[in-house]
């Protein structure tokens, strides 16, 4: 049989994920990974979560194993508003939608404002899950300029200026590929640009929580409440199989969102809602966290000085206060890709930095590095490795 | 903020969900609801999911909190390959993939198939979980005529004929919302148009384990295997907010429904797919799978004897062998609505069987029956107050 006739017309423009297939590599025996995004799991609370089942269990009984409401499980919606507001963002709880990840609600949102051909804004480089979320929707992506400090407040201006934009997705802290920042009066002027031209903002916060220096900045949504939805997740502070993310959408956008996961999932998983509910509210994630951060803060500090050690002059790369990964950009004309592929062969792998653009031919002597999930010895030796696959590179 | 204008075609076509605001009032105090579809709690296997817990943290530690495969879970994807087999459906584990809840194919499937304006058959009446899964794509629903014995071949066959259909939709056992079975000699009919019109059939089966009486009957599936996308749920016979469905789709079509998975929510809680790994490959499912029909053989058997009781003459409703609905329909003319706000006067709701249909004034004078949620005497003084209800309207 075939079905190719049969598919739809957003599928036969998706493609095979180009990033995948480069990443297949990763899972051979001796690979070191730099490449991939995820948390380690020895900042699992696996003891806690021990318990937090047998609480769960205790004191919602079936109630936790039965369908809930589309929103989310109301107990973790009631510790998410706190949550938020200890971050500065007021938040009913109901007005806190659970979806199963943040990939759950870039999914809902691409499907609620997502029209063929309509004009989505995102940073230059860009997060890869977002784009995969909206893109079956067929947007037509507009890139913004991003330096050191992230999103450029001009290039915002130029592209909402210039033509109609459903709306703008960006990750201001700890951005994944580049680690970067937006700066606090950066995003004022942004907040500013958004409220002006009335525009919406979906701003994805998945890596905020985990700062090793410096002072929190407040997420955009407090200084435009109205005209962002805020989207976060607790995949990086709590564990990622369980799925939980959630946002704080305005009150019109909300109503559509829940609308539309009731078709896509009915409702995220009770149980894994009730154990969210109960590590936050009853204080395990305020406890567990200083953990996480003790565990990935030496990690970065060693990435960051093998890079100083090693790395040759004409390269240079992010300084995050926090999050997962550094964005290391070469002198132009240096093929990363190629780098890639040499340092495959020595056991080596890291993303090409290229796959984070919308646009062709850009970011190509660019390279996104992790290090959540390898020990410090290793970063060293693999950030060594790499910097001679690169200085041979440049000798040719 | 107006945000009207930002919403995608799709959105401003959704509506609300008429079924929704119908049945607001069975939350109301005292309100004996007839209307849901959701599985008794008495049914979750608590002691079970207890001792599943510890078995899962236990046996796949921090490996059961870690982002997981889009396709699902490996040690669930092998068992549920047994659990196939016992239905008569040949699977490999490779085959199946695991989505959150059957919702959760049924969204990708329509993702990965339905381009705007494409043509969807359906049984009239149908599951509405089915239309809110497929309708954001935008397809147009062709309806198929029905019996008492479910889909009507012949109408099948005019519809693969008269038109370019994407895909059938069905529901061949304890269908949602009549109860009916297609019997087997009829499912090889609908097998062979299928097979012969080159058709994709997604077959929904989430009630097939609830059976009280008589033989399973293979699904169709095994009758066309390469035209089969097969759908089934832990939902009803584990426990419905662990959001576990899976499917069995022909390789061209499983290729994409993983990739639009990948957008969709990555994938599905790994936990949770642990924990149902343990259930069904311990043995937990076989042994418990009896208690839940001992739970609701006799509740079937209530409401079908206190319909006989007390039902007026002119109704007629479906008989089936198990799952968790009856169909009740009406003398031509007859207005079950206004029956409905009647009952729910006397605090019993049930939905209304028009909701049912995807095109309007039709099954005016039908209804579906829950009987999962109620307790057997409960079920008779309610059908009873029914019956009350419908004659008192019979007079006027």
């Amino acid at each position: 049989m075939d079905f190719k006739h049969l598919l739809a017309d957003r599928t036969n423009q998706m493609g095979v994920n180009v990033i995948r297939e480069i990443l297949k590599v990763v899972a051979q025996p001796g690979m070191v990974s730099l490449a991939g995004g995820i948390p380690a799991p020895q900042s699992f609370p696996m003891e806690i979560i021990r318990e937090l089942t047998g609480i769960v269990i205790e004191k919602y009984a079936s109630g936790a194993f039965q369908y809930g409401p589309t929103e989310g499980f109301w107990p973790l919606r009631e510790v998410l508003a706190d949550y938020l507001g200890d971050k500065e963002i007021k938040a009913d709880p109901g007005d806190i939608i659970v979806a199963s990840g943040s990939q759950g609600v870039l999914d809902a949102v691409g499907k609620v404002l997502i029209s063929r051909g309509d004009m989505v804004a995102v940073e230059a480089p860009t997060y890869l899950g977002a784009l995969q979320a909206f893109t079956p929707y067929e947007p037509e992506y507009v890139r913004m300029d991003t330096d050191d400090d992230g999103l450029i407040p001009g290039s915002l201006e130029d592209v909402l200026t210039s033509g109609k934009i459903k709306f703008v997705y960006l990750v201001p802290t700890f951005q994944n590929p580049t680690g970067r920042t937006i700066p606090a009066e950066r995003r004022r002027q942004i907040a500013a640009i958004i409220t002006r031209h009335n525009a919406l903002l979906v701003e994805d916060d998945p890596y905020g929580a985990l700062r090793y220096r410096g002072r929190d900045i407040p997420p955009i949504k407090t200084l435009a409440p109205d005209n962002v939805i805020y989207v976060s997740t607790l995949s990086k502070v709590f564990a990622p199989g369980l799925r939980i993310g959630f946002c704080l959408a305005p009150a019109q956008i909300r109503k559509w969102l829940v609308i539309v996961k009731q078709g896509i999932d009915l409702h995220t998983s009770t149980f894994n809602q009730a154990l969210a509910a109960e590590y936050i509210g009853a204080g395990f994630l305020a406890s567990h966290l200083p953990n996480i951060i003790d565990l990935y803060r030496p990690k970065q500090e060693a990435m960051l000085s093998a890079l100083d050690a090693y790395f040759p002059k004409g390269f240079k790369w992010s300084r995050p206060e926090g999050g997962m990964f550094l964005w290391v950009e070469g002198p132009p004309g240096f093929d990363m890709e190629q780098a890639y592929w040499q340092a495959v062969k020595r056991k080596v792998a890291f993303v090409p930095g290229k796959y984070f653009f919308t646009t062709r031919q850009e970011g190509l002597e660019t390279m996104r590095l992790n290090y959540t999930m390898t020990d410090e010895e290793t970063i060293r030796a693999s950030i060594k490795t790499l910097s001679e696959v690169i200085r041979g590179q440049e000798r040719h």
